[in-house]
């Protein structure tokens, strides 16, 4: 059974985060409208708690709980944003986030976590480890499982993003958010066409992680197999729940190559002068990869992140 | 005769330029607060058009023209940020703008103040030839010279950054300003002071180019001989009229070094999310340098500009 969230859920989760997570500006750039050829407004999830739009989710989900669940503490298996987002919610409720990552993971991604107070458990850069791992940890300690994208909570969470925006701007015609699990795109479609049923929702792609792109176009999930791309916040594949909310909401999702994401996150950093991930600039690549036709359009695009490692930047070589 | 601008000029100025120059935002950071030891609060002229501050004093001085004088067009000798805004605000108004820049100039520079639709016109890297070739341009044209901060239309423009701070945040302690020639500096200081006589005004400046430090201290302007710093905004010296005003406003001059440059520069942009400029880190620089003591204060601070080639950041080697 799948528990799908509505916009209610969205609603009852931006009153839960209210003061808690960041309501981030929503930024414009005459440059970037005019090369995409629309009015373009960015939701700055780059500036954002924790730098990316996954507190959003993972600050609803940890004050969802119960205090006796909360007790419990929460546990998840990332290296990315979610990671870095639990941890900090689990602080500022004052329980306890175990975090599983790979041995592998870069001491960037480590440290951050540990900046939050996230407890690090490592584990072989495997699934099954990753999974055997949290499994102990739920065993042990009775945490509960708090997933980076399969969960309602998060969905909703995440969905409070376009509600702010389309608070802000109700007129938009357009709204376009990447896709990777799916929890941004779900949360940002539910709240989107719940609000305006006639804004049409768009999703972006990395070419190199389509299995978004190739399971709507087949009606089943197909899983990426061994995906590659930059953008690493998209690596991961739809999940029943991601997939059910994604068919039924959006229109349509545009691919983009490597080098237009390399090319829009520049542009981004030197017209809008604001830091994005390659994650994010998948959406602004979107925009004029010439697959949508988007003149004279109002457009909403989720900026999802800012976490990019100053030190290894992809337009240096 | 020294033509002084007052808050009154600083007032006219923001109703010339509204509308016309962005009323940028004021971004806070935790992470940032927390190393300082105050509340910082960040007037982001990163995020003005041509992403710097410099576009409020051309756009000012443009406008302040009469039709009779516009017409015969503007002229200065700039390679950097001024450059470009008054080749945009020139566009804006219809009218001409000649920009002399030595032929040394990096072609993005070049680049950037031709978009703006400015007439180049290179000369020789030197004092000499940039004065002797916008010479024989106003004598061949006519045209006017807005000179980048030796022009009390261009200081009252600049101060309109510290009238839309203390318009949104009144109860601020202290303001603090990078500065270079100066014309950043005196503006803030008029506005600051004309709107609340309380209010402590501070500059930041590199050790390395660190004349206004010193003929503050010495009461008369010494200018500096080879400046150099990272922060390419602020190697030009003070001028008798940026000196009057500042010695009359401002309380401190905090310098600092590069290694503080660099290391503020790159803390911005990985925990606010957006790109500064090495001139505008040097005003972060000064929050942390252990030379001020703004424990608990709350803390305006302009930062300046965004304007960086990304293809060489300074934490690269």
């Amino acid at each position: 059974m799948l528990i799908i969230p509505t916009l209610d859920d969205v609603r009852r989760a931006a009153e839960r985060i209210h003061g808690r997570a960041h309501r981030t500006p929503v930024m414009t750039c005459a440059t970037i409208d005019a090369r995409a050829g629309c009015r373009v407004f960015m939701k700055c999830e780059n500036l954002q708690k924790v730098g990316a739009f996954k507190f959003r989710g993972a600050c609803n989900a940890v004050y969802s709980l119960s205090d006796d669940e909360a007790r419990r503490g929460v546990v998840c298996h990332s290296s990315g944003n979610h990671a870095q987002a639990l941890a900090l919610a689990a602080r500022m409720r004052g329980i306890e986030a175990h975090i599983v990552m790979p041995r592998t993971a870069p001491r960037l991604e480590q440290d951050a976590v540990a900046g939050y107070g996230g407890k690090i458990t490592l584990c072989e850069p495997t699934l099954q480890s990753r999974e055997t791992t949290q499994a102990e940890i739920i065993k042990r300690t009775g945490a509960i499982e708090i997933h980076p994208f399969n969960n309602p909570r998060i969905i909703a969470g995440q969905g409070t993003a376009t509600l702010e925006l389309l608070t802000d701007y109700p007129d938009l015609d357009v709204v376009i958010a990447p896709v990777g699990g799916g929890g941004l795109l779900s949360g940002t479609s539910i709240a989107a066409t719940g609000l305006k049923p006639s804004i049409r929702v768009i999703a972006a792609e990395p070419s190199g992680a389509d299995d978004a792109a190739r399971s709507l176009a087949s009606g089943r999930i197909i899983p990426s197999q061994s995906p590659k791309t930059i953008a690493d916040g998209l690596l991961t594949s739809l999940c029943d729940l991601t997939f059910e909310v994604i068919r039924a909401n959006v229109e349509q999702i545009v691919t983009v190559s490597e080098e237009a994401i390399v090319d829009a996150m520049r542009f981004v950093w030197e017209r809008a002068k604001i830091i994005i991930e390659p994650s994010a600039a998948v959406g602004v690549a979107a925009l004029w990869e010439g697959k949508l036709d988007l003149r004279g359009q109002r457009v909403g695009i989720i900026l999802c992140g800012g976490n990019v490692d100053l030190a290894k930047l992809p337009w240096q070589t």
